[in-house]
């Protein structure tokens, strides 16, 4: 009869620490819960001298990675130090060696996911990573548990908190696009190096994850379209409002006869639509299915503790499962053949804007190149610019398909009577 | 080896037609996840003459409880006809015959889930019911398994569609409760006799399931508080708008150092809130832990489809807990001992609005009995009623105890120039 569920931690950062005290404070609702304690057994860290204002023996310290993959003692591997390709290989070593694995790597998962749920899957042993998308929000066990009866076809959600903080402020106080992200560094909410976020990237690999368990279907990073918000301007985002809308980074994975589209772009999200209203670095997914309707999960897409409530929940399962023996079955092997929308198949609205020349016959024109692609205009303002013989035209266009809008923005660009197309977006939540 | 997951359904209404089409439409998703196809081998119904304009086998309905719940050849029985004492007795005899048990049914749980689950537990079996709460969301699997690290200390939520549709009709189309649930009723929104609903009843029960999974702890309907909408008028809704409030039916549950309150009232929720823009039928609960800090689930809280995807998410959690050979574990005993916070323990904001007498010194009498009580005041307005020697009096108070607000209450209403207490409303949301 084992004693303990015994736990060993890769990492001891923010997320690390938050576990470590979330294990502690928590622990008489996590033996209700388990009916065994949990005990943190080893701790990899790189600065064995580092000041970590965290009161533990000593000797739970290691800078060797061997004295936790490879420690007889341990059950349960915790990762969250983050990495790639040696992180994988310390993962793979643990399963080999029949411990569990909890991770928040969102970088690893949407490279690998496979290849570490079959290795887990071989050597019988649970590989969980809820915190991998939306933080604490248990929006994986709500797609794979919640809703396992229903055929999602659409999820779409904000699932970047830094950028989300910078939209809402660059919408709340109207500055620019490097002020926001330079509070948005000041205050601890991006990175140094903010690429990854601002770029679409960590969105993207959440939505991988997402979109392998709700369509059960092995997608990969080069699958999406992706597009970041550092090119957005306070004229955009004004526009966005005039117009009903405003601008988030938005994730989307769409489903229709088994065929899929996904995307991480930022949106014009109509007011009315609850994604409109999450601000600041709360993240939110709304997931449609054939029998739920619609559903949402809001809440701490990041963070210290959200991000552990998370880890640690996934701990909760694996005890149980150990207590129960039967670790290594909760894997879903995805059963849908990969089957990519083309262009023609995806169908979206744009807000499109320009600059035009301010004669007569030119608008007969755009309106010709529009409807010859069979795009129709469901809102339209043309307005001069004085004194520069230029108008601006703003356009949001019915549903038509990716193609033809692709087709006609690129005639657009080689019409001598536009001067500039200023910007275009796609147009969610109506 | 099994050949197949046999169901046997009490009943055959909306929820029950529901389950029924979404185990046949949904056959080879429920196939991939579970191993094995489910097939309903009994039906319980009413009446077997009525048209059903559902194609299938005759010998599948049955009038006879005694074919289902008696039934070797029957697995689950998914019971989705409503009724106390008769369904229960149904439900006791079909776990005595180590049938598992899915049930969407509130009202039983509310009052029977202690002894529901001792006796499932002791007989190996699982007794499911996502359903009973936020119909399709899936509220309590995230409370029991998405948090379970974690230390919720409050809930909050729209639990009830019914009400919510109604007081969404009374804010946007500024009509008298009489006429929004008129409407509801013809639009199929309340019911016939909607005292369950429209009296908090409806809300409550969901609050003692979700209060006694959030906090582990058995508390019962007496514990509650309980006010309903009836009596809710258009003006109120105004004075609401007015402050930056709108009126939603609300139940809160909150523990704090182990002691619980719960309620179930109409309660101005202020519009920054998310629960605020939660309209129609749709419900939401929002959940405040010690980790995740707040999160949200949303969705609809009631309709054929999104409650049988509930109940069919039991379905497949029952099936993987057959072919894992882990029933009848999964059952949470609470174990928490039941504390109740008493008056002076709960603390609120409140709003409340009078009629006084429009003479010198009126206001001060007032602010001296709030003073005496050391009720504070957040906000403040008086208005002269023209021609009347009446004032109106609009006090929002700063967080107060219910004890010292219920005091000042009774003392208003023997104060000579104090004519009427128009009404008053907790305050939440901020």
């Amino acid at each position: 009869m084992k004693e303990a569920i015994r736990v060993g931690l890769l990492g001891f950062g923010t997320v690390g620490c938050g576990v470590y005290r979330m294990i502690h404070e928590h622990q008489e609702e996590l033996f209700h819960r388990i009916g065994l304690p949990i005990q943190v057994e080893k701790i990899l860290i790189r600065d064995i001298h580092k000041d970590r204002k965290i009161i533990m023996p000593d000797d739970l310290l290691t800078t060797d990675p061997e004295d936790i993959v490879n420690n007889p003692n341990i059950d349960v591997v915790i990762e969250v130090m983050g990495g790639m390709e040696e992180t994988k290989e310390l993962i793979l070593r643990a399963l080999r060696r029949r411990k569990h694995v909890i991770t928040a790597n969102k970088d690893l998962l949407a490279l690998y996911s496979g290849e570490l749920l079959s290795v887990a899957s071989e050597y019988g042993c649970d590989l969980f990573y809820e915190a991998s998308v939306g933080g604490g929000i248990p929006v994986l066990r709500s797609v794979v548990d919640g809703l396992s009866s229903d055929r999602i076809f659409k999820m779409m959600g904000i699932v970047n908190g830094t950028t989300n903080f910078i939209l809402t402020k660059m919408t709340k106080e109207k500055i620019s696009f490097e002020q926001a992200l330079a509070d948005a560094q000041a205050l601890g909410f991006a990175e140094a190096d903010p690429t990854s976020d601002i770029e679409g990237l960590d969105a993207a690999r959440k939505m991988v994850i997402l979109s392998t368990l709700g369509f059960s279907m092995k997608v990969s990073l080069e699958d999406l379209f992706i597009k970041g918000i550092s090119t957005i301007t306070p004229e955009d985002i004004d526009y966005a409002d005039r117009f009903g809308y405003v601008i988030k980074l938005i994730g989307i994975a769409r489903r229709d006869h088994g065929r899929v589209e996904i995307s991480v772009e930022p949106a014009f999200i109509s007011k009315d639509h609850p994604l409109a209203s999450v601000n600041n670095e709360f993240n939110a997914i709304y997931i449609y299915g054939e029998g739920i309707g619609e559903t949402m999960l809001y809440g701490p897409g990041a963070g210290q503790l959200p991000t552990a409530t998370a880890v640690v929940s996934d701990l909760v399962a694996v005890a149980k499962n150990m207590r129960l023996g039967v670790t290594g079955k909760s894997a879903l092997i995805p059963y849908n053949k990969k089957q990519l929308k083309n262009d023609e198949e995806i169908f979206v609205k744009y807000f499109l804007r320009l600059l035009v020349k301010d004669e007569a016959g030119s608008f007969a024109k755009l309106s010709a190149l529009f409807a010859e692609k069979n795009i129709s205009f469901e809102k339209l303002s043309q307005q001069p610019l004085k004194g520069k013989g230029m108008a601006e035209v703003v356009i949001i266009t019915h549903q038509t398909t990716r193609k033809a809008f692709l087709s006609v923005l690129s005639q657009l660009r080689d019409l001598q009577m536009v001067y500039e197309i200023k910007s275009g977006y796609r147009v969610e939540g109506e």
